[in-house]
């Protein structure tokens, strides 16, 4: 059984977009996931299809009722469904690169996008959504964030990407932050490659590497070398 | 003069995808904001068009190289161009709502989303690249995390979100996670709606959500609350 994605949205046909190309979009079509996005509207009840309303108690924006979301998640993923389910959120956990391993190991995701000035509360709690977010900054709805959750757990699923695409020198997975990469030509603007890596000595490239990628994660991240950080 | 953005990319079919939606889209058929994607590819010089080559020092996957990439750069953002040039890539500063706010501000955005293992270094050295992370895990490639660093900023350029979609309220806007937020109906699976929310006490009302948002904050986000933090 391969990793099953589905996602709830007002807009479906932004799906799969950037998940659709190059590796992800192959593993795709080979059916080493799957992804299906359901249009949320399709849940309303009324002529106008409407989904939200003002928020009670007042302020900007609409919110998207619990009633619709509630039925809409109940025929996506019934009870039973051992996925996650996730809703993109600015209140969320911090996506980790820990976290997408985890997910990467399970059986699937379940996403619900946002849009508007949020959801409503009754439908997180009601529907247990584990509430998500990929920064510091606020988006104009779920839709983007939701990509960049399943592109970062989807490289992650064993066989995606092949053997000469391995993950352990990448940023995070060693708890630092990657060394700089070189590659031809030789000269650039007067500019040589460091003479280290074309020296054809491996003991020292990887000591070189090692170097350049504690300075660079002690000079912009030095946050990611306190203890307790995955 | 509207404000401009400029993206360099091996898919520049994936633009605007969901930037051409709902209110981001709106304002760019209107002309708030222009974007232009340039396919880094057209600057390959042999007859494969090959943009990557291997990571000098050995190492999996590929490296964009710089000869090419500087190429795509200056035509794409010529001396003068006073626009940031922006490189998407985990070993960034992280982005916040304080620096998307500063970027709306100004006169637009060049972006380069890199593929494969990275890019070489010579290029972001020679063309004063800003690396720029949109959180701690690792895509498949810039062109998500450039939706979401465009996302975040277009909805904050004068004009883009009307009166309606007020910031002030928003997560991080005021350091803090948003409250909950409810609609109706009134009753959900004998659920209420907080009673303050329909008392029409506005005092009280904005007295409970403050509270919200600082427990929620304490909750989940403790170190939102450390001093120091935008």
């Amino acid at each position: 059984m391969s990793f099953s994605t589905s996602i709830i949205t007002l807009f479906p046909e932004l799906f799969p977009g950037p998940l659709g190309v190059s590796v992800l979009g192959r593993s795709l079509s080979d059916r080493l996931w799957s992804l299906q996005a359901t249009q949320l509207r399709d849940f309303a009840t009324d002529r106008h299809r409407t989904v939200d309303d003002t928020p009670s108690g007042g302020g900007a924006g609409m919110v998207l009722k619990s009633d619709i979301l509630a039925r809409a998640i109940d025929l996506v993923s019934p009870q039973g469904d051992a996925r996650p389910r996730i809703l993109m959120s600015p209140r969320g956990t911090p996506l980790t690169q820990q976290r997408a391993r985890q997910l990467a190991l399970g059986p699937g995701i379940v996403i619900v996008c946002g849009r508007f000035e949020g959801i409503d509360q009754r439908a997180i709690d009601t529907r247990a959504l584990e509430e998500i977010s990929i920064g510091d900054y606020v988006l104009a709805g779920g839709e983007v964030a939701a990509m960049v959750l399943l592109e970062a757990v989807v490289r992650l699923i064993p066989g995606v990407l092949g053997d000469a695409d391995s993950h352990a020198d990448e940023s995070f997975e060693s708890g630092q932050l990657e060394y700089p990469q070189y590659t031809r030509p030789q000269r650039f603007e007067g500019v040589e490659i460091p003479p280290v890596l074309t020296s054809g000595d491996h003991g020292k490239i990887a000591k070189w590497r090692a170097e350049q990628s504690l300075a660079l994660t002690q000079a912009r991240r030095p946050d990611l070398l306190q203890p307790g950080k995955p």
